[in-house]
C-alpha cells in the first residue's frame, strides 16, 4: 500500500479464464455476485460508448501531475492484464495519451483504469483502447518522481491488489479478489441463468410484486393503497 | 409529500394528447412557455444519446440504497406515463437495470426519471427505454423499507404531483403542473411559430439586436462602442 | 477584464492561417508545445462527440443568467473566429441555443466556449455547430444587464484576450495568446514530426523505458525491482 | 409552486407555541419524529458557530443574481417567522447582507434560510442574525427581474410552504408542515423523554446491543463473532 | 501570463495607504465599488474564524504538488504585500505550513491567497497569520519544477497582476487592478457613508419597498399583492 | 476488505503509546514521515474547532443509510481506539449522534472517522468528543443490514487495518499501518527535531532559499530573475 520507489515483477494473476468469463456477465452481475462490494466510485466514466474490458490487474501508484511510473509499468503488463492507476492525491491531468495507449496495447493490455484524467480521447476510441477515467484533460504530466508498480492500491475508493480481476464496462468498473473470483463466477452465472426467464416473465406483463412474492412483507410492514 | 408506506392508486392524469405535443416541443421551448420554471437540476441527463420521452407522472419516492417501491410502482404504471423518482437522501446507486425496464415497458411507461443511479445503460439503450438520472453505478439495492407511490415529491429539486407532465429530452426534464399543461401548450406553440421566421431572418445575417430591436435600449443604458 | 459595457469594434486577431494549423494539431499537441499553460479547465466539454474547432477569439462577458451581450458579440463576429464567453459569477442557464447558433454561423463562427450552459443540443449538433460548455439546460436567460465584448476575460480558468487562438476538441480547450501563436505552431510541429515514429517504435513492442531512456535516471533516484 | 410575480399576504402559520418548541428539540429530533423526511441538503450550513433558530415559514422566489424580492418580502414578515428563500436556478451570489439583516431583525424575523450567497458575515454574526446559506460570497445583485412572495417554494431540495415551521440549528435545517406540526411535536417530545435514560445507560457501559436487544436480530440475520 | 521561469524584481505597486483603506472597507463593499467585478471563486474561504486582510499582490504561479516558487516569491515580498498563489491545474495538496508562514511573516507579508491547500491551520491561527485557500491538507509537496514570480496569474477564476490590490475577509478575497484602486476607494468611501443612515432607517422599521422607492417599479413590472 | 456479516473480536493493536507520541506530532508532520502517503481525501473535516485525536483503529463498515454496525463496533472498542467507519457507497446520512457517542466515550473511544455525515454536533463538541466527517446532516439512519467490524476498509480513499495507528486534528486524518509506526514516528521525531531550529532562522529573515540551498538547483534549471 505504502511502499514507494518499487516495482514487483512477479505477481499471480487470477486465472484469465475466469476473467474473461466475468468480464462477458458484465460489471452489474459481477457486482451482485460479489455482495455488493468492490465497486469503484460511479465518477469513474469510460471515453467512450461501448467501452467493455476485463483482465487481471497490474496497479500503479502515481503521483499529481506526474506520470512517470506508467513507462515502468508497461514492462510489467502481460497479455491480458489491465492497468490500474491510483494517485496519491487527486489530480485531472492527462496522465494517458495515444503514445502509451500503443505501448501498452503492444504489450497486451486489454484496458486501462486511472482515478485521474487521460487526453487524446478520440484517438484511443479508434484505436478501441478502453479508458475508464475520473477526467479528460488535455494537459500533461511531468517524470520526477518514483511511485510504485504492483503493490496493493486505492482506486477510486476501492482495494485493488495486483491480479486481482478488473470488470469495467458502461455500468461501471468492479475489481473482484483473485481469491473470490471463481466462487463469483460461480455466483454470477447462477444469477445470470434466471433472468432469462424473469425477464420473459415480466415482459409478458407479470409484476414484480407477484414475480418475487413481494405482496406479503410489504403488506407485513403496513404498506396502504388508497384509492 | 411526507406520507410514507402509501400508494395512491387513483391519480388524476394530464391530457394525454396535451403531454405529447408538450414532448414533441421540447423542454426548452415548454421551459420558456411555462415562465422558466419547472426544470429539474441540470445534473439530470439522459443515459444515452438522443434520448427523448414525454407523459404524465407516476411518482415513486424512495430511500438511499432501497429500491423496493419501483416495484410497487410498476403496477400503477399506465400506457403514456413517466416514472418520476425522488429519494430522501443523496445516492448514486443503481436502483433500476434492465429487469425493471422490462416490466415498466410491458406496462406503457414511456421512461424513467430518478435522482439517483442506474445500471445495465447498454441494455437500456437496445432495448430504446429512456432514462435521465444522476449517476450511473453498477450497485444494487436492497428491498427493506417502505417509501411511496403517487405523493408529491422533490426529483432533483423540482416539485413533481402525480399526473403532470414531465417532457425530458437532450436539454434536461421539465415538468408542466396539470392545471398549466394547456396553457403552456398554448404558449409554446405560439413561441414555437415565431422561431421558424426569426431562424430564417437570422441565418439571412440579420442581426439578433436589430431583429429584436436591441440597439436602443442598449444604448439607453450606456452601452459604448470603442473603435 | 473589468470595464463593464463596452464593446471594442477593432481588435487585432492572430493569423487565420496559424489559428486553423494550430486547430489541425489538437490541444493536447498544442498544449504541451506552450509549455503546459493555456488550457481551460477539463469541466468544459464539447456538446456531441467528435466535435473540433479552433479561431481567434471574440470574447464576452456575461452576468448570471443574462445573455444580451451574446447578441452584441453576434455583430463583432468575423469569418473564423471562436466566440469565448465568460461569466462574472458561476451560472449553468442555457444562455445559448440554435437561434443565435444560426446567427453565429451565420457570421461566420466556428463554435463557441462557455462557462456557463446551453440548450437545443441536439439542433446543435445537426447544424454541426461544436459548442464547450460547463453544463447543459433548458433553462433560458433575460436580457437585463449591459457585460462587454472583447475585453480580456477569465473563461473556466484562462484569461482569454481578443484575438487569441483557440483550439478546441475531444481533449479539452486551449488558448493561444496571439504573441505566442506562431512560436507554439512551430513546437507543436516539430513535436507532431517525431510522434509517428514514436508510435511505430512503440508499436513493434519497444519500451518507453528504453525509448526515453528512462531506466538509468529511475534507477539513480532509487527505483528496486523485487521478484 | 410556478407562479411568478406574485405575493400573498395572508398566509396561515403554524403556531408561534409549537414552533419555538420544535426549535427547542432541534432539527435531528424533530427530523426524526417527522419520520425522517423534510430535511433541507445538508449543503445549507449555519454561517456562524452555534446559530439555532426557529419560525414559521415566509417563502420567496428569486432568480439568479437578483435580489429584489427579498426586499418585497421583509413589509410580509411578522414577528416569529423564517424567511425561506429559494431560487430558480443555482446561484451563489451574496443576496443577503447587513441591511437587509437590518430590516428582516426590525420586522421580527428570526432567521434566514437561503439556497444562495450571503455576504457581511461578520456583521451578521455580531448582530446575532442567523442565516443559513450554501454559499458565503461578496458579489451583490441585482433589482430586475419578479419572483414571487408566499407561494410553495422548493428550498435545498425540500418542499416549505408559507406557514411552515422551520427549525435550523447545526445540524441542519427541517421543514414541519404546518398540519403535522402538533403530532410531529408530540412525536418529538416523546422521544426526547427517552433520550435522558438511554444516555445514562449508556454512559454507564452498557452497550446499545443489549439496550436495543439487537443481539437475537443480528444472529438472525447471520452476523458471525471470529476471534 | 504563460511566461514560465521568470521572476520579475521591480513590480509597481498599487499605493499602500490606499491598500489598507479599501481593506478596512472590506471585500462586499469594494466589490460593488468595482462595479461587481474582481471577485476569486466563492469557494477560497479562510482558514480561521475572523481573518481579515490587505495588501498589494505579489504572485506565484504553481504546478500541481510542487510548492518550489513559494520559497522563490518569499524573497520578492515586501512589507504590506500579499501573496497570490495560483496553480497551473487543480490540486488540494497542502503547499503552505509554519514555515513558510514565518519566513513570509518575516518578510512583512500581510497574508496568503491560494487556489490550493495549505496545513498546519491551527499554528497559523496561533501566528495570526492569515491565509484564504481551496482545501487544508496535511499532504506535503515536492520541489522539481519552475513556475514563476510576478506575472499576471488567474487565481480561483479571477485575473491578478503583480502589485494589484487585494482585499480579503470573511466575505471572500476580492482584487482591485493598481489603475482603479484609486477610483474603486473613492466610490467605496461614498457607498459607506450613506450605509449608516440606511442602516438606521430600516433598523426604525421603515421598508427597503420604500426607503428605496421600489414600489413603483415593481408595479410597473406587474407585481401583484393577492390578500 | 469484501467480507460482509463478520465481526473480528481479537485484532492486534498498533503500541498505544507510539500511537499517542504520532498523535502528538500531528497529522502533518505524520504524512511527512510516512513518505507522502496514507491521507485520508481533505473532505474529512473535524466537526469543531480545535479538535484533535490518535489512536488504533477499529474499523466498521456500513452501507448507505444503515448504522446498525455502529452498535456492534461499540463493543469491539478498547481504551485509546479511534473508531473508523468506511461506507459501501456515498452517503452523507447522519450516522453517529449523542447516544452513540456517549456509548464510544464509555468504552475508551478517542474519537470518530467516518465517510458519511454526523450529527448532535454542538452536543458532541460539547462532550468533547471529536468526529471527522464528510458531512453534517441531522437525517437518521436504519437498522438493516449486516456489514463488518474490523476488517480492512476503505476510508475516504485510504486503506485502514484493523489496529493501525490513526492521527486527526486540523490539518486530516493519517493511517499509519501497525508495521511502520515505531519507523514513522521516528522519522517524524527527527522531522520535528529539526523544525524549531529552521523556524528560528527563518524568523530571522533568512529566507528559504539560502537555508535549504535553492539558488544553485534552480538556476541550473533556468530560473531567470527580471529587473
Amino acid at each position: 500500500m505504502y511502499e514507494l520507489g518499487v516495482v514487483y515483477r512477479n505477481i499471480e494473476r487470477a486465472d484469465a479464464g475466469v476473467a474473461e468469463k466475468l468480464g462477458a456477465l458484465g460489471s452489474a452481475t459481477v457486482h451482485e455476485a460479489m455482495g455488493r462490494v468492490g465497486l469503484l466510485k460511479p465518477y469513474m466514466r469510460p471515453i467512450y460508448a461501448g467501452a467493455t474490458a476485463a483482465g487481471t490487474a497490474v496497479t500503479v501508484l502515481l503521483h499529481p501531475g506526474d506520470n512517470w511510473m506508467l513507462h515502468v509499468a508497461a514492462e510489467q503488463i502481460q497479455p491480458g492484464d489491465m492497468v490500474v492507476a491510483a494517485l496519491t492525491a487527486d489530480c485531472t491531468d492527462g496522465y494517458f495519451g495515444d503514445l502509451l495507449a500503443t505501448s501498452f496495447k503492444a504489450r497486451g493490455a486489454r484496458g486501462l483504469i486511472i482515478d485521474a484524467g487521460v487526453r487524446d480521447v478520440s484517438v484511443l476510441a479508434e484505436m478501441n483502447f478502453p479508458v475508464w477515467s475520473k477526467a479528460i484533460s488535455a494537459k500533461g504530466t511531468i517524470k520526477a518522481t518514483l511511485g510504485s508498480v504492483n503493490i496493493p492500491v486505492v482506486c477510486a475508493g476501492a482495494l485493488v491488489v495486483p491480479g486481482d480481476v478488473v470488470v469495467a464496462d458502461q455500468d461501471g468498473v468492479v475489481v473482484v479478489p483473485q481469491a473470490m473470483a471463481e466462487k463469483t463466477l460461480d455466483n454470477a452465472q447462477a444469477r445470470e441463468a434466471n433472468e432469462a426467464q424473469k425477464r420473459a416473465t415480466l415482459a409478458s406483463g407479470v409484476l414484480g410484486l407477484d414475480m418475487y412474492k413481494m405482496r406479503e412483507p410489504l403488506e407485513k410492514l403496513g404498506l396502504r393503497y388508497i384509492d
